[in-house]
């Protein structure tokens, strides 16, 4: 098979580990970051810019892309890689979030969700055999398993019921899949609940899944209930497949993880606060549309070498975004992914020279600092 | 004095002229269109984007850029070209056209302009005068008298008053300039009335401007209208002064006015219609929402070279515009500003190798064939 994970150093002061995903197409180093293109492109930026951010791999989403632009053009094309010039690693998410959280009428059953779309109206199916199948029309490199996320904070009975059904699903997931090229990923769930966290990782790790994802998690629950979470479901899983965390997170919540062991990472929140006027920076998040912004010259962060704080002012900036231009939000979202991205880079390092612990630890004071700062100006 | 204008090749067989534009910051090879900035931002591309792609000049707007940033941080950063880090040049429009079509809360006198800022209420005076200072503020390399800017269907009275009060005020304009360093044009009013546009053209042009604007067209009258107004306009003005068209226009429009010997424009119509997910291609426009364009392994443009051209295709430009995804309005707006700086390579080109006539007239067909033909399909 194509797909493989292979790993590198460990920090000896924590459960943080480097690895390499190989596929047909390229490689990955973890732990890793994957900027989130929802309809296959991530919003504001084009896939070329991505890459010269050091962006090795995306999400997309089955959900989305079955609606539209639908299977017959992913099959028509080649793929997705081919459709929106991405030369990089994709993964895709299987839809279970999106039928369990989006509002649009839908029925679920042991079968499936059946829902109407949001575009033209029309009634689809979404099973775990038809989410794989339209992952393999996507041609993504790594596919997700649909599984039924409910809320972390659920009831501990409903938190097992989901998890038997995603259990179901995930085998019927397996079965489904007809393309070795690419890669599957069973999602542990559970909840808050360590018992069915651990049934949950004992039961899908006996089958020949590619990796593991921990989901269920940043839906509800407190950012300590998630880092309890994380850190005991990591330790559930196998060491030898990638570790996914879904849908996490802030810079915190990355550097936590790594901690944990955890591989891989998606999430929305670099491009959402890039549109809403905030970005990342050394000494903090930094909200573009505050009058104090109106008059500075100077640069986003000084410490950041990005195309954006090399050329532009806050001062520029912050015109752009209360003007509700889009050269704002595309600037910041050139800055926030290169933020991430240079984030996870300097966490590689860090595991490479043993010294992940003492760096996470020192990263999260100064965010912890910067964070409370902020909110006292 | 910093600025001037020399004239280079005329085409035997039309009015078209090329010439250059020569200010301390730069050089500007005309005829040439002007992206328009109109809040120190061309929406959704970036200022090193556009000059990558040929732009020379871009016009920002006099009454926008007082709402906001406002004069005081022109100032203090030194003026629009290091606010926006834009190394060419810049022409400011006087904010004319604004405070007579926009439906805010305004009075008008003599004197100038009273009106409520739709950013934060407050009164805001635009006088010939104030609107020097703040051009002068911004530091525009050409900057524009205020005008009364009118519909060019308007009665011939009312036409009279407008074109009288412009005068006075672009003498009033005149008297308040500060820096040499600046240009001043002024703007030849009159409606559809030839013989105002004769008395305009003739009072304005006994006077030290830089360069004369034909103003009031495009607002209102229809195409013919349009240009029988812009051939007689032009003839009427200085040749060794620039004559710069204001806000006008297609394509077409553009080929026809050079060859009335107009050497300058700007339109928000290449942005514009990008954000509508209208494409110019030289095979017609093409309206990338069109369902023809779901399944089409095409790009935008086979003779065009531009990236989105290059890299992307129909079927990938038609989902993101379906999405309302921001790349798409994105890439159609590099597009489309290849489309109206190659047109106007092409233009200066031909009109050096004295073929402008021929250029123009084999061009107009093409477009009128393919915008014909569109129209059937």
């Amino acid at each position: 098979m194509a797909f493989s994970f292979s790993l590198g150093a460990r920090d000896p002061g924590s459960r943080a580990r480097r690895g390499t995903l190989r596929t047909s197409r390229g490689t990955v180093e973890t732990p890793v970051f994957m900027p989130v293109g929802t309809r296959a492109t991530v919003t504001g930026i084009a896939p070329d810019e991505l890459l010269a951010l050091g962006a090795s791999i995306i999400l997309a989403n089955t959900y989305h892309l079955l609606l539209r632009p639908g299977p017959d053009l992913f099959r028509r094309v080649g793929g997705i890689h081919t459709f929106m010039r991405w030369p990089g690693l994709v993964l895709t998410d299987s839809g279970g979030y999106q039928i369990f959280s989006l509002p649009h009428e839908r029925t679920m059953s042991e079968d499936g969700a059946r829902f109407r779309s949001y575009i033209d109206g029309r009634i689809h199916q979404l099973t775990p055999e038809s989410s794989i199948e339209m992952q393999t029309a996507i041609g993504s490199d790594i596919m997700m398993v649909l599984d039924e996320c409910i809320p972390a904070t659920d009831l501990e009975s409903a938190g097992r019921a989901a998890m038997e059904r995603t259990h179901r699903w995930a085998l019927r997931g397996l079965a489904a899949r007809s393309n070795p090229e690419q890669a599957l990923f069973a999602i542990v769930q559970g909840g808050l609940v360590p018992s069915l966290r651990q049934e949950s990782a004992r039961f899908l790790s006996q089958h020949p899944f590619d990796g593991f994802a921990i989901g269920g998690l940043a839906v509800g629950d407190t950012r300590t209930q998630r880092e309890e979470m994380t850190a005991f479901a990591a330790d559930l899983l196998p060491a030898a497949a990638p570790r996914y965390l879904m849908g996490v997170g802030t810079p915190p919540d990355l550097l936590v993880a790594i901690g944990c062991g955890v591989d891989m990472f998606d999430c929305v929140i670099p491009t959402r606060l890039a549109w809403q006027g905030t970005a990342f920076t050394s000494t903090g998040r930094v909200r573009l549309t505050r009058g104090a912004h109106q008059t500075s010259d100077e640069s986003l962060d000084k410490a950041c070498s990005c195309s954006t704080c090399r050329t532009y002012t806050r001062a520029y900036l912050h015109h752009l975004v209360k003007s509700s231009e889009p050269l704002g939000p595309q600037l910041l979202t050139v800055h926030n992914f290169h933020y991430y991205l240079d984030l996870m880079a300097q966490a590689r390092a860090a595991i490479e020279a043993g010294v992940y612990a003492a760096f996470a630890k020192q990263k999260l004071y100064e965010m912890d600092r910067h964070e409370h700062g902020e909110a006292r100006a």
